[in-house]
């Protein structure tokens, strides 16, 4: 009976702060899934009570936090430091894949498969040290801006997602990034944008060398793949950096799926969400058979996992932040 | 001289402050160094201000944080989970290094150098899942025992380290265990014992797999080194875990001196302290000629560099925390 008194409040309770939260989520399932969720697992005496150090959870970026369309944000951020390197490298003009880059023959560059992307990365993210390396990053992101909507990159992040990121925070949710996208390659900005500091942010990275220059000790990136954050390599690195089974997990794509379902896995209460992109008016419209971002066996596991898929079209009022 | 009025300020709140603060301490330079370093780069106004989102105090965590003789705890475990393993390896009877362990030959095993260290790390950290693993180490620190003072090695850590650590919280200052030790061999007991929980503890680990298991997915150590996080390598893992430089670093051998060196080379205040072993009354005298815990190069490096160095006889008034 008491429980039942609880459990009453709880929905008053969602109901009533509703109004205010998430103001660009429509309402609708999706929107209630995630408050009452946040709802039952910070409130003191609710069953579904998590103490706060376990309150962790991990987002996806490309696709889940920003637009992944028409190509990676990265992707697009290596192919300008190609041509920027390009005059200290003439013989890129004959070589691939920094001849399709620099014919801006997109089809070409992808068609060089990982090989060649990763060839483009040691070529663009190696041989400076970490703190050069972020500097590029930031003077790219205040000149560089989306092909379609012209926009800085850093507009192109879902409305949504900030409110629900900054609410979390507010019931004492820490949030992590878990991202195939390189990790120094998002660390100078997810602060800024979403409010996650570095050592929140996980991603795949290329090896580093210490080294001593002139008498000082640097961190210099090496043209050599360390890690690669996606798919199983998700669970595991959370579990290397984090130490906890998260209790919350947004993503968007197959590589997420081991992610939702590690986490899915936990004892007591978790929560899984998919974001699908549906809205081929204000966004892009794709899933199964997108090159990037597939989301396809992830899809058909959700329901039996219990995984809310947010359809963009349906349940987002904005998509991206009004332009400043 | 409104700054010259600040650095008074400062001097005097220290002096006022310092007497209640880090008990374990004798009063003198190595309190002094501390002490007034927090105060000045947490003060608003002050001109070594730190923001609180960058103040990062990293901490080795054997010689550092508790005791590593006469023998690194870890590896007491290790040869403990061997003697428990035994009946399942009769074949261990006869096979080095496992036999030495068995016969309780401590030069034996020690003898058998980083591959046969390693084969016993395999033979019992690896193969089962983080969780059961937790278990295990956790049970083990319930029944273990310092072999000379009989102490629970959770309590054989250092007092006045445990002050200055509930000290650096209470100023903002978030502390990071950087450590030679296994990661997950710390993670169980770590946030009990000093306050740091899983995400903020680095070390050295084993390969991870992610597997389904009866339907269920869980992450498998394997037998494979993947990182040890000594030396060159601190600071790489520092730079990928956490993302910025730290502003304090605290070690006591050589294999911190990377960590110390890249700390202080970072722009505005920044501070280093080694421990040095130097009580073989209440702990153990020991530095360049250690096979343990060798403090030789860094030890070398500190006057050039500023690190502070502690005398643990001369500046510790208590080594380990009052028995339970």
């Amino acid at each position: 009976m008491r429980l039942m008194i609880v459990g009453l409040m709880l929905f008053v309770t969602v109901n009533t702060f509703a109004q205010g939260l998430l103001p660009s989520w429509n309402e609708g399932p999706s929107k209630q899934a995630v408050l009452s969720f946040i709802e039952k697992t910070t409130t003191q005496g609710s069953p579904d009570f998590v103490p706060v150090a376990q309150r962790i959870a991990v987002f996806d970026n490309d696709g889940t936090l920003w637009s992944e369309q028409p190509i990676y944000v990265q992707l697009a951020f290596t192919m300008d430091r190609v041509k920027a390197l390009a005059p200290q490298h003439p013989e890129w003009k004959t070589t691939q894949p920094f001849q399709s880059v620099l014919e801006n023959d997109l089809k070409g560059v992808l068609a060089s498969g990982h090989k060649g992307l990763f060839e483009l990365i040691a070529a663009t993210h190696a041989g400076v040290d970490h703190e050069t390396f972020r500097n590029t990053v930031e003077a790219w992101l205040k000149t560089a801006r989306h092909p379609r909507t012209g926009r800085p990159y850093t507009e192109m992040v879902y409305q949504p997602m900030l409110e629900l990121l900054a609410y979390l925070e507010t019931r004492g949710y820490k949030t992590y990034i878990v991202s195939g996208g390189g990790i120094e390659f998002m660390r100078p900005w997810t602060e800024m944008v979403y409010g996650i500091p570095p050592e929140r942010v996980i991603g795949s990275s290329i090896k580093t060398k210490f080294e001593i220059v002139a008498g000082q000790p640097q961190l210099i990136g090496l043209p050599e793949l360390q890690f690669i954050d996606d798919g199983k390599n998700k669970p595991i690195a959370i579990q290397e950096r984090i130490g906890r089974r998260p209790v919350m997990a947004f993503g968007n794509s197959d590589g997420d799926r081991e992610m939702l379902w590690w986490t899915s896995a936990g004892q007591g209460p978790r929560f899984g969400m998919l974001i699908r992109h549906t809205d081929d008016v204000r966004e892009v419209a794709y899933d199964r058979q997108s090159s990037i971002g597939r989301l396809d066996q992830a899809l058909d596991m959700a329901p039996e996992k219990g995984w809310v898929v947010v359809d963009m079209k349906r349940d987002w009022k904005e998509i991206f932040p009004p332009k400043k």
